[in-house]
């Protein structure tokens, strides 16, 4: 029996069978709610109104008693029972935008990024005399004339491309321009002259991940983001990981034709966003962009090779100040284009970008960042000191060198709950339709599932059940079965060597945490926050990743997810001259430690080799479960 | 009757007729004798020495009795009477190249141009300590720590596409290169990193003339200038003077056309020195260029059209600081392209440079500067102060615009005599065989010549003299026959309509004089020295050139020629930052006049359109010969 939600702003309709959750109905009708823990009514995130209608759930810690008053509920906990109306948040306002991907407190950021005044790009109206025989001053003279008399700027130099231009973008409209101009170390470079006079201005930030490129479209006269876009990085077709990058990067032509692909990623995300916005790509007049270490080195055609050999050195940590043109990224040719500088080979421009939008640097708290993507970096430190390492975790939290593995995307499983006495598993499904494969956190679901249940043991060996039809030999070896193909498809399963991929990569990440607090002859204890980033953050479930070892034995209060910081450091340092320099400063202070340089860190990645680890006592949530 | 002649110390061999002059015989050997005063042994400038053999030669002022003793004779008087041996000047040391291109003393260059502790790029032997895990600093990183420790430079950057080789560059030769830096107003800029150690480091210097571009190859660690070259520049084929190029230009493709026609010819020369020199021309790592401001435009792709429409404004003064790779120069990509600045439309780089070469920025004597090239360009002044105008004299002193007019090439005749009772022609030619036409300093003699032997009156007229067959009425009017043409080739004349050319070219350029001087209420009799410069200046008879009234009726000690002085700024500015802001200070000291813009000029024109002038008390040798 069916009922009918509607929800709003949006005034999406849909049918959905009587007790499906809010959550899910919206997840059906493409509408995102936030859900980091999720869907377990843990992180309290997913709260949405109930305007209209009977909507059943069970109390929850996270509401306030004003807010059960005017009828909020938490989407994933809250059932509905009748046709009913639902409120969702509105579309954040920047404020939220910021606050939901980890800047709690935008207060905090102001001081360090007046934006207005701060500009990394700037716009001035200017009218220039018209000459005369008398007045024969040249073009450009003219111009910086009236740029000094009318708003005391002097000192500006021009590129070759805008002197080509120069002449007819004056005179088209009788000597009236809109000059933009970005502020140097000294004095000032023309970036635009546009005739007559123009408001617009805009900028993209761009994540360049392994696996996914994002990108804001930002009204720059504004500060707002008006549009975002996000899409694979082209390059995937030339390998999962950055090792395999490096390595076609240095087949004939492989370089260039890997800089190629992300940069075609970048401009068809442009395009995508600047199309829809109904602007000119040429009205762009700024980029900020971060990349970890080799996908910027890529993206700038500049040979990677020596970041994975020993001793494993990128050639510049930060990239020269460029222009679009320069570099093929199809906006106004003289845009400056700035790149997030690195730490090290394996550190890179979207770590430090991530440092700076999380506001580690600047938090006294004991801070621990990890950012889960293709690969695993790890931030430890607080407004005082920074320490940085990455683990290979290799792509298996992204589906990738999993038998079943896929990214999370539609027909994903994404959670799994494996009934203790019939080891039968239940399935949650991206989009609710079959299943196609198992994406990160699903694989995570699973294998802690698998381990409290007993289906696998602490060594991660799938343990022998004859009475159990889904454990069985395959053709990779035993392996348990969460789904039994239809229609002539293979069944999903995980088998003992996808286990062994995901227990090396979440003993990396976590041999990545012990190393750095022990360094510093600090322990977890003394940690006062865990911020989780990336795009596998969002998904990603505390519970369960503690219970394969993954993240620490901590109180859930303490993590946060951030989503995309990288993205959103890139943001930042598109508006914000004072961002770049605390960029520059967070990358300074960052001590990168090389961990294929550290034996210990081969004794603690050993350790963290079991389920949740050899040494149980410091998980001791996971171990009292185990216990009931 | 022939003779051999012997030219040491190339030990080049020819036969000559017994009564050839050295100088004819240097010439018909393809062997370069300077010979300013074109031949009338008035210079003293041509001296060789005759070491064997039997030489007459007249009575002369410009030797001294050692020199007599010595054997010293005056090429262009000297006769050979039997086979001799004649040692020609040696290959010219620096010093006089400099002088012998008119700065007669070095040393009052000295302390403008230190070009060793103030060169405009630098060499520096660095060796980098190889990278280890304990020592994992980023190549770039790396190789700034190297330049302070041991050059204690510091605030080094690079360029992308530096960056893209400098993995490779630094480990091919052990971590130990060579690095090329520019110096900046703040830091430097990397401009090559050379594997190894490399002693040698090369520029060139150019004048992007509109008829000629001639190039020096110069060693920039010595300041030795190893070898030069010179070619048409191609887009002559698109206009002889500045105007038709711009014209041309606003065709369809026009612009990028003539900017690639001068890089054509830039590029040749080049190849054509590295080849001669042996060097690779990715080894040049510094280029200056002086070219008029259209010139100057035009190979830098920027539209020229406002430079010939009134108010007549060239889009900028200055061009920006370039790299050779931007603008497809064919040697170090990354090696900085300097270009002289301008002062006007028609006051470019060429005249800044010759200003800055010929030293009259630095100089208390009252000066009056010529270039006479396509256009004429007019500078007087002193230290104190320098004011420019350009006359539009038109092509015609290049040999263009005149029916039978050409270059100054083999074939043109460049000198003519004419009998004052038979009003018979006796003509010089140019490597000595049957003439094809007339070049500038053939015009301007035979015009002389016409003049003073009445052939034509003062308004320029040819008079009628049914005596005299060589007086016409020819297809363009009246003319007179200066060679009659052989083998069915036509008649080489000189017509009316060719001699109102060369008065309006002359006129033009004597009226230039005139309103500089008069717009400072100054006279002739108060310049203490006309400098000539530009191709053309080294041919012209300064005699003849009176008498036609293009050249005031001073002293011949007042005049001196220089030569390419364009060139020889470059050669400067190439050398020394010192001269660069020399150049611009010469540049922003230079009041630019233009004459469109000043009824006095057609005033002064209109006088100056007879020969040699209305007004004949201003040349009294001229009257003097008149009344004999």
């Amino acid at each position: 029996m069916t009922v009918e939600l509607t929800f709003l702003p949006s005034a999406t309709v849909l049918e959905v069978p009587i007790g499906t959750t809010i959550l899910e109905a919206a997840t059906r009708a493409g509408l995102d709610i936030p859900a980091p823990c999720g869907g377990q009514g843990r992180c309290g995130r997913c709260k949405v109104q109930v305007q209209k209608g009977n909507v059943e759930q069970p109390e929850n810690a996270h509401l306030a008693a004003e807010e059960h008053r005017q009828g909020y509920v938490l989407a994933c906990q809250a059932r509905v029972l009748s046709s009913s109306t639902i409120v969702l948040p509105d579309e954040l306002p920047l404020e939220q935008v910021l606050s939901g991907v980890g800047v709690t407190d935008l207060a905090a950021l102001a001081p360090a990024c007046d934006w207005q005044h701060d500009a990394t790009v700037r716009s001035f109206y200017v009218e220039c005399q018209a000459p005369s025989l008398a007045d024969n001053t040249n073009d450009l003279d003219r111009l910086r004339r009236a740029l000094l008399h009318q708003h005391g700027v002097s000192d500006v130099s021009i590129d070759l491309s805008l002197l080509r231009v120069l002449p007819q973008r004056l005179r088209s409209q009788d000597w009236q321009v809109t000059v933009i101009l970005e502020p140097l170390r000294e004095g000032y470079r023309l970036v635009d002259v546009i005739p007559g006079r123009r408001e617009r201005m805009y900028g993209v930030a761009v994540d360049i991940g392994t696996t996914t490129v994002k990108l804001f479209l930002v009204d720059l006269s504004s500060s707002k983001v008006l549009d975002s876009a996000s899409a694979y990085n082209a390059q995937i077709a030339r390998g999962e990981d950055v090792i395999s990058r490096i390595i076609y990067s240095l087949k004939p032509g492989g370089l260039e034709h890997l800089r190629r692909l992300a940069l075609k990623t970048i401009n068809q995300l442009l395009f995508e966003v600047a199309e829809r916005q109904d602007i000119d790509p040429q009205e762009i007049e700024s980029i900020s962009l971060a990349g970890n270490t080799t996908m910027t080195q890529l993206f700038l055609g500049i040979n990677p090779q020596y970041i994975r050999q020993e001793p494993y050195l990128p050639t510049m940590l930060h990239p020269p100040q460029l222009n679009a043109g320069e570099i093929g990224i199809e906006i106004n040719p003289n845009a400056p284009v700035y790149c997030a500088p690195s730490v090290g080979a394996y550190v890179g421009g979207d770590i430090v970008s991530g440092v700076l939008s999380s506001g580690i640097y600047a938090t006294e708290q004991l801070t621990l960042f990890i950012d889960v993507g293709t690969n695993g970096e790890i931030v430890l430190g607080n407004s005082d000191w920074l320490i940085a390492c990455a683990c290979s975790a290799g792509p298996a939290f992204e589906g990738a060198g999993v038998h079943c593995g896929m990214r999370a995307t539609e027909g994903a499983i994404e959670e799994v709950i494996i009934d203790g006495r019939t080891h039968e598993p239940t399935c949650r499904v991206i989009g609710g339709g079959t299943p196609q494969g198992i994406c990160g956190s699903g694989l995570i679901s699973t294998l802690a599932e698998m381990f409290i249940t007993g289906v696998v043991d602490k060594a991660g060996r799938i343990q022998p059940n004859p009475d159990n039809e889904r454990v069985r030999e395959g053709e990779h070896g035993r392996e348990y079965v969460l789904f039994w193909g239809q229609d002539e498809r293979p069944d999903i399963v995980l088998t003992e060597v996808d286990i062994n991929n995901l227990m090396r990569a979440k003993g990396a990440i976590y041999a990545g945490f012990s190393i750095l607090l022990s360094s510093l002859e600090l322990d977890f204890s003394l940690v006062d926050q865990i911020l989780i980033a990336g795009g596998f953050g969002q998904y990603i479930n505390i519970e369960k990743a503690i219970q394969i070892g993954l993240l620490p034995d901590l109180p859930w209060e303490k993590f946060r997810y951030l989503g995309n910081t990288s993205l959103l450091g890139a943001y930042q340092t598109l508006l914000c001259q004072q961002m770049r320099y605390l960029a520059n400063e967070a990358a300074a202070k960052m001590t990168y430690l090389e961990l294929s340089a550290d034996n210990r860190f081969m004794q603690e990645y050993t350790s963290a080799l079991f389920l949740p680890h050899t040494d149980l006592e410091a998980f001791p949530s996971v171990k009292a479960l185990l216990e009931l």
